[in-house]
């Protein structure tokens, strides 16, 4: 809970899509709201927690792509804070985790409303968790991270960290990657990551279409260079061995 | 789920302590139990959540530690899983980020025992949002990984990846680091991360007694040089402003 003035919003983490993983405090949250922001990748079956009193808004920006309307999403929050209401600002998977917290924050902070984050299950957990694949293991994966494989023209991010990346050692989970994965994977074996290291290709991870693709980082990239669906993805990659 | 023969392990994630932050799921599985295998680091309050008829195993293992033990909760909860139980294997955070799921994986596999993985919060996203911090951030955080600062020694690991832990566009989490931390800040700053980075020890993440402390890397590494606590700890570092 930081500043104070008038309203209050909480940034409330729905977990990766199945209602079942939000936490009790964000599903006791979405019950009590006032007023629910949503985007698409954070709506549906989630959305059955909100009770009957809530208005519902649908901002409309999708995780990953240029987003003209950000201004207007944290313009919109802010107003209805003003107002005094309970405001629920619901983003997919954990809010911290490529939510773009930090320009809400920013306009909030500037009008001196007052928030809290509410942390959830980040849709890369939820998909491994699914796959039966733990993200660390003791000798061979001591270290996972997290990136994102479009910038806000939606191409892959410049200025890399390769070191980072092409780690054998690491288990690298990749958010709205699919369409650049090609280009990311080329680079990788450029960097010395083996053809061979094994990929995990989740799609729809938490609802009811979710599907899970064993493969490798080379067959990975050669299926999806041919891929034009826009479900939502994730890819893993690195020591995925089932044990 | 994976496999089948008979008894079925669910790998709970218990969150980072608060019964809040349980999911649905979690909350279901717990109160349907026969028998909750936990750890100290799980217990608590979030076994409020667990039914009346349920038989609690600790298993006194402490994450981080060495265990010699983890051979003997194996054998145990393979030997639940065989009367038929409907076990529940409780971990604390997510189970799959510095759970070591993966012994226990192999040892359920080879008796022929099912199980599902129920993801939860990970400590480090709970840490993270009380303290109101996005782990990433558009421009300057685009890379998220989370580490452990101690081996199966308890000291740190060796051969760590510098380029991918002194890098000043990622944040950083450490796991069970607080002792070693100064170790790690001096290798740190040996390979070019400045003795500026700002830096954040988390204690006790979750828990009624959570402190949250502010710091620089070289700062933190000072303080934590005469600290002989042993609160669980998480250590942020990386970009870590407050908007």
């Amino acid at each position: 809970m930081i500043g104070a003035k008038t309203g209050f919003v909480s940034f409330v983490s729905a977990g990766p899509g199945d209602p079942d993983l939000l936490t009790i405090k964000a599903a006791r949250l979405l019950a009590q709201a006032d007023v629910v922001l949503f985007d698409d990748l954070a709506s549906g079956p989630v959305l059955s927690h909100v009770g009957p009193q809530t208005e519902l808004v649908a901002v409309g920006k999708r995780a990953g792509r240029a987003s003209p309307k950000q201004h207007h999403v944290s313009r919109l929050l802010v107003d209805h804070a003003l107002t005094g209401a309970r405001v629920v600002r619901l983003k997919s998977g954990d809010a911290g985790v490529f939510g773009r917290l930090e320009e809400e924050i920013t306009a909030l902070t500037a009008a001196g409303i007052a928030f809290e984050i509410v942390p959830g299950v980040p849709s890369a957990c939820a998909a491994a968790a699914a796959a039966g694949i733990p993200l660390t293991r003791r000798l061979t994966a001591r270290r996972v991270q997290f990136i994102t494989g479009a910038d806000v023209t939606g191409d892959l991010p410049q200025a890399m960290n390769w070191a980072a990346l092409a780690d054998a050692t690491a288990t690298t989970v990749v958010f709205m990657g699919k369409r650049t994965f090609p280009a990311l994977a080329t680079a990788l074996m450029d960097h010395g990551l083996s053809p061979d290291t094994p990929a995990l290709l989740a799609q729809s991870v938490g609802h009811a279409n979710q599907t899970l693709t064993r493969s490798t980082i080379a067959a990975l990239a050669a299926q999806l260079a041919l891929d034009t669906g826009d479900q939502p993805a994730l890819i893993l990659y690195g020591p995925l061995a089932e044990e």
